[in-house]
């Protein structure tokens, strides 16, 4: 299967941004929607469901967050960078927000564990995309 | 049809943020996604297609970004408020971009005028929510 | 605000199918979407969430199978009917789907019993548009 | 990063459906949808746009339906087996749509020729879960 950072490499115009920093944030932006989907699923399947309602609802947004951001990501073709930007800005505050309540029961849950993981790897993509475009 | 905003009466819990400003940015979001996703389709119809491409470009990202951001604000349960303004600031950036591009070229183009006064009445949405938040 | 109704009206080529059932559809499909979405979320909130964990998978599938038809019933350029075809019928199972558990403890949950309304009115409006369609 | 296939594994429950054939289609449907996404935005920036109108489009609706496919395929919390099986006949349906498409122009874009390969990839991968599943 061919992957969205090759895919990139075919486009006709320029990259708004250098590439390295670019795909590791489309890449980041997008795995961690997906594990944000699969965490708020597998919380809702715990026992304990009815303690976890702040972490599902966070996994949600957060996944919303991360995709919109990947598919602004993608777009290659006269972006506007003001909107570029602040999305960033955006989809960081989720990451940390996500992140920051999967950490806290990471020890209890595998799967908050593991998305722990992809929010801070995300967070941690948008601010060096962020830093990059200043 | 129930609306979105009735349904909002439903939540067994308290809403986030006045009933008012909520809905009517809720609904903004939402309205304005889809015309953009429509505006961004009408565009490509156009003959002119190819000086329409930051047109397009603009209506795909604001769809995505309204439509993130409009999921997020229909969530009542526990909400992160920092998540929340950041995307409130990047939804209210990505329909000043779309509006102004759209309004530019709204004579000629129908699909861009109500476009471009979706957008308008969006980015308004976003920023009277975002001052009674504060 | 502007709806996505009148935005059709603007599009430069012909519609895919007659006005009014795809109108009909598309403002079926997004309503629906945005009302399965804060059903899943009224859901989590209650004291009951779970034996409520059915209900808000089968409202989250929902909503992103609504929300994803709605997008592609509002592009006219150029259409795949088999593609479409195939999402309404998608579609129309997830309404059917979300509408019968929702109904089921519509008395007890007033959010459950408006989705189950839009649930209802969005199978019956992908029906319509799928018989207009043959 | 980790990836949705190990994040897969996490899930507290039973899978539904056999974790080989799941996580391919897991995976396929989401790299198709970005790689779409991206496909639609590099054929946007060609400079014979007005000739891409249809494989915009196509890939526009194939990005959408790609995207809620492996939404719905990452929950794994008491599926509806009919939901499921309609919305896999559905994306069957967009990247063999798309894939045709693309196929058609591989040798002049390199995009679409990265994005056919995507589209055959999760068609293959579709039809594969499917017959898992009867």
């Amino acid at each position: 299967m061919p992957t969205i950072s090759e895919m990139l490499s075919t486009h006709p115009g320029e990259l708004f941004a250098a590439k390295d920093a670019l795909s590791a944030c489309v890449e980041a932006c997008f795995e961690c929607a997906q594990i944000c989907t699969s965490c708020a699923d597998a919380c809702l399947a715990e026992e304990m469901v009815a303690e976890l309602r702040y972490c599902i609802r966070t996994d949600l947004d957060c996944a919303d967050i991360c995709n919109a951001t990947g598919r602004i990501l993608v777009r290659q073709t006269q972006p506007d960078m003001s909107m570029i930007r602040a999305q960033l800005e955006a989809c960081r505050a989720a990451c940390k927000a996500c992140g920051d309540e999967c950490e806290g029961h990471a020890d209890m849950h595998e799967h908050c564990k593991v998305c722990a993981q992809a929010c801070r790897q995300c967070e941690s993509a948008c601010e060096k995309l962020l830093s990059s475009l200043k």
